[in-house]
């Protein structure tokens, strides 16, 4: 069932409605009142209690009187007549509904198991519904205000080209009130409710498909079902659609309970914010910011900013853009013709770097700012512009804005303005946002604006595994709390890696004093190896010459084994034997993790280890899966990565073995069996390049105080 | 000369008005228009080139026909003309300028020779001046707009208790807009210019002092003399006047030249944030807050917000506020008496956590809000109570405006709301806004609001050194440039700092093979000790057993070093000697380093050493003098400090031999001559509690390529 019956419905009934006098109306009152408001262009009924004529029309007080069948049934009767009210709706042959009545999941266990009834009256009946408990929609295209939020009883939002969903309707009527002060036109504002059929991702994906919509906004509280939201962002990807949005909750205790270091590393967010940068998502972190940002990207089909041009009136504000930028996209200088063409209307002592400060002089002639516009816009250093302003003189304003607008037209280069005059200069900023020009008045949004554009763009130039190819349905994920999680021993964590495959530090013990023993298990192991001579209850071996490191061949292991054992014999030790070990010389120590996150199922993580894991809180975060370029691509972005690189003048590291090593981790996961809980390497020892990587230590965790885990494992 | 006379100036004269018809104004006819417009209540003459009457005021042409001599003069005469109308003016008996005119130190070297000229006339009169190139002051509560500033002409700020300094007219105009528009009441805008005279520092004492202002707000570009600013600074701590600043420029290549890695680590705005924090400052980082933020911190009088109990509609919202507080204040749950007397307001299923999520319901019976407001902010657990809200119908906002005041007049306590609804609930904002309630519309301005209100309430509990004692007045800090930077070698630099009373660990070199020797060495070194043996050409001694560390006595000494000797003889090595060394077992390594900052002289920077250095960018950074005690705090406050103390289960390391150290090196600066340009310790070794710490690397830098520093150093 598509959902375009129930968002552009061409008929609308409304079953529920007060007939009441009001201040201010709710339920399936206010969305009769919105819809009639807001010039819905199509037939509306009521259904009331009693028969009334609400401002000339008259209601009908059961469904089966309904002079036909409406495309969409917006539910506002009371909980108990819920069931009712559906089942006949479905005989009439209603196939959508808006159930706004609430009652249900939000309330405990008893609304839930109601809701469930809910929901599966609806699926058996092969129909789509928002709700229960939802504030409904507004189309805002096609004049459809089916919503019961209060805040559009004033306006409703321009028509453009921003389709929002929120999991809350209380936040969608402040989106609504940010969307009116700031002119920002939308296609669509959703409010799920409870979801109990028509979801999140049932939303995206028909806004990736509706031609009204360029790009998606969302106020997500949950993703219930991950594996339709990522085929849905893989649909909006597919058809060139940007989505930006806002996750609620940064704290989640119930994931707290995460396996090992890696789960407080990455903390609650950790795989909701891997899987919204594999897929390109902008995730932004003020409320308020959510609509500017996606507004702004529905202007980067032509790629992203990655140089900007700054022009100003004030050296100032300029500035203030310049450092929020902070090296989001490079701020070139502008070429010498540029200056010499922008000279004639900037006085000698003006900054011609980038921003350019141009302070007032230009608008001393007719034209004379759009002059120096135009020679910045053409400079090809720059992608793209940004004109930031402080307040100034309504003929200064109007001769900006008209520049602006006739510069854009003439280069095609995007020309953004940043300008804190909402008061004073009100009507050059309406002009602008009128044309289309993206009009910021505060620094920071800009920012999060021009930063999130470059996300799209990067995703779109090197999409991820997971965007090109999407993944394996998930099944759920075991529930994880610190009572069920259980660990095993390194040395059964070490055994359960080496039956998959992963190799480990190679090591043997040779009992007694038979030196041709020593020698034939160290050719064995391959030179270099290390010898230690082992003796009861000696702690500090190196301190007695029972350490021998990277012993290069069978004569110096000779000597080296004898001096050991006169060693001993001096010291008058208990000798027992010797341990000859592969040569591990770790010179940087990371961490490597398999988790197991509740909604995006397994995730990697790749950061620094050792003692630094929990210090540096160094980590590169995913979902799988992942080409074995993304994970070079993690390593590098660790700050860890870049010692592994071979920072302060050191040689090195061996990366490709690392990078092995973490593509052979990442591969377990698919078959690691419903008890798994996360898998975590710490450290994993990276020697100089050709030398190797090495787990060094390892933890194996499982839900519940079973085996089955181990049992799978090493199946 | 006090500033009173011009900023609160009793009679005005304006030299250089134009009579030119216009659509819009600037320089001395603005100020003219600006004056009179906002209803100056004194005396206004007016000087022009040719007599004139303007709106009914007639002109001289002449300061010397004044009808009487004005507190202040505004001049807005040509360039050329400046020194003849401020010298007739002196003359006159003028002692208080506002000079608009511009063409000085902005426009280059010429300019700032004819600045130099005009501020020695100025001073050699015995006059204060703002400017030149200003765009002049407002003082709000007594209606005087001596600005040139057009964004005044429209509508001035409310009267309220923010004074602002900026040293951008433009910045200014733009922060005029965000006063305007959200209403926060100021009692001064002063644009101090090119800062000829009067200047930031004098500005912030003027504020400190005038009974008007209650919390000053800054735009600072730079910090001409930082030991005046101190002194206002600690002036207005004493007044118990919060101060919030937003600093411009978070790059400054004149400072990437500083000395070693410090300077890299600490980069441009280290010092300045390490004077913010050590001042009790508020360093706003989003220019639209500034003022949303200072004009807040004037409530902070009865102590910060440590616990904060959220109240809201929505859910959704409300978790945005606690996600964005993200541990900046405590959110406590309420106590269950709160719970019971909300609960009959409440729907059971609804959260009573905090935040609390009351819905819709409370609104059903009249004064339902404000019991659950009211129960909520008599809750002891909550230091202050936050409202926030999504849009909502106007008689449930009106509610709501008219419980916050009534609840914060009951209990005392400072309820502040969050509530993004400037258009749909404009009444109730306006409402609440003229009741002196913070109002804020975004999320993350309340939040940096409430972040300042915490540093300004730290500092007033516990103010650190510099804000008790001041310090001695700093001389100018060379400039530092690359070419002009010279790093003393490692052993030059270890003798200089021993040269000081350093402590570094002990070693000797024992040529030849004679064990007596080493022996007697050793005794005097102290045991343990670490043996190596030194042989020619051999890099990596411990695979030849030529390293012992940590040799407990003279028994073992001999063993190990007659072991080196039969090793060198196996090996055919070209034995040299013996070194011995005390035994330094770092656990970790640290980076000490002494800065000498531009503008704040020296500063001090601990933090994470060795190769973890750039990586983990982990440092504390203050500007000196420090006590021991904020030594501490430094050192606490870095992620390396939490394994100093003790992470992961291992042993704390000797935190108290670190400290002490830092405070000998700190104890440094004062007399470390005019060349010095920096001192970096890196690595510097910590040990186990009671073994110590250990410089193990040097570099001191001077500046120009003489000996002078080592000289000084040494003497």
């Amino acid at each position: 069932m598509s959902l375009k019956q129930l968002l552009d419905p061409g008929s609308i009934a409304i079953a529920g409605v007060s007939s009441k006098a009001a201040t201010f109306q709710v339920g399936g009152r206010a969305v009769l009142d919105h819809l009639r408001r807001h010039g819905y262009p199509h037939r509306i009924d009521i259904v009331t209690r009693e028969p009334v004529t609400i401002d000339g029309l008259a209601s009908v007080t059961r469904l089966a009187d309904l002079p036909e069948v409406p495309d969409c049934l917006v539910v506002s009767v009371p909980a108990d007549d819920i069931f009712d009210t559906v089942g006949e709706a479905l005989r009439l042959g209603i196939r959508a509904f808006v159930v706004i009545t609430g009652g249900f999941s939000e309330t405990g266990p008893e609304g839930a198991a109601r809701q469930a009834r809910l929901a599966a009256q609806v699926r058996d009946g092969g129909a789509v519904m928002l709700g229960p408990n939802t504030t409904g929609f507004v189309n805002v295209g096609s004049r459809i205000a089916a919503s019961s939020t209060s805040r559009i009883s004033a306006a409703l939002p321009e028509p453009g080209p921003v389709g929002l969903v929120v999991q809350s309707g209380a936040l969608g009527s402040a989106l609504m009130e940010e969307a009116v002060r700031n002119r920002i036109g939308l296609s669509h504002l959703i409010s799920t409710g409870n979801e109990a059929v028509t979801e999140l991702a049932d939303c995206v994906g028909f806004l990736a498909d509706d031609p009204a919509t360029r790009v998606i906004a969302l106020y997500v509280e949950s993703m219930r079902d991950p594996d339709r939201l990522l085929a849905a962002a893989r649909r909006a990807h597919a058809a060139g659609k940007p989505v930006a949005l806002y996750k609620a909750g940064r704290t989640d205790a119930g994931r707290r309970a995460a396996a090992g270091h890696t789960g407080a590393l990455i903390g609650g967010r950790g795989a909701y914010e891997a899987a919204a940068r594999q897929l390109g998502w902008v995730d932004v972190h003020a409320i308020e910011d959510l609509l500017p940002v996606a507004s702004y990207l529905t202007g980067t089909g032509a790629g992203a900013t990655r140089s900007l041009g700054i022009i100003t009136i004030s050296g100032g504000y300029g500035g203030c853009v310049a450092d929020a930028l902070d090296g989001t996209v490079a701020l070139p200088s502008p070429a010498p013709e540029t200056v010499e063409r922008m000279r004639g209307d900037i006085p000698p002592f003006l900054s011609t770097k980038n921003p350019v400060d141009i302070g007032g002089t230009p608008f001393r002639r007719p034209g004379g700012f759009a002059a120096c516009l135009d020679a910045y816009a053409d400079d090809p250093a720059f992608d793209a512009i940004a004109v930031a302003n402080t307040p100034m003189v309504p003929p200064w304003a109007a001769e900006v804005a008209d520049a602006v607008t006739a510069t854009t037209r003439r280069t095609g280069k995007r020309i953004t303005v940043v300008w804190p005059a909402e008061v004073f200069n009100a009507e050059a900023l309406a002009t602008m946002r009128r044309d289309g020009v993206p009009v910021f008045t505060r620094v920071d949004t800009f920012v999060a604006a021009v930063s999130g554009a470059a996300r799209v763009a990067a995703a779109r130039a090197a999409p991820s595994r997971l965007l090109r190819d999407g993944r394996p349905a998930t099944p759920a994920a075991p529930a994880i709390t610190a009572a069920s999680l259980a660990a095993a021993s390194e040395a059964e964590s070490k055994r359960l890696l080496a039956a998959r495959g992963l190799a480990l530090p190679r090591e043997t013990f040779v009992p007694g004093r038979d030196l041709d023993d020593v020698a034939a298990d160290a050719a064995r192991i391959g030179y270099p190896v290390t010898l230690k001579g082992m003796a009861a209850g000696v702690v500090h071996k190196s301190e007695l010459g029972l350490v021998a490191v990277a012993v290069p061949n069978e004569p110096a292991l000779h000597a080296r084994a004898a001096a050991m054992l006169a060693s001993a014999e001096a010291h008058r030790l208990a000798f027992e034997g010797f341990l000859v070990a592969e040569t591990v010389q770790p010179r940087a120590e990371v961490i490597v993790g398999l988790g197991l996150d509740p909604e995006f199922g397994p995730t990697l993580t790749i950061g620094a280890g050792g003692i630094y894991t929990e210090l540096m809180r160094d980590v590169a975060v995913r979902i799988l899966p992942l080409d074995r370029d993304e994970i070079a691509a993690m390593i590098a972005e660790t700050r860890i990565g870049r010692l592994l690189a071979g920072a302060r003048g050191r040689a090195p590291l061996d990366l490709p073995a690392l990078t092995d090593l973490v593509a052979s981790v990442a591969a377990l996961a698919p078959a690691l069996g419903p008890d798994f809980a996360g898998l975590e390497l710490n450290p994993v020892g990276v020697g100089q390049t050709g030398e190797g990587a090495w787990i060094l230590d390892a933890s194996v965790f499982r839900v519940e105080a079973t085996t089955a885990i181990a049992a799978e494992i090493v199946a």
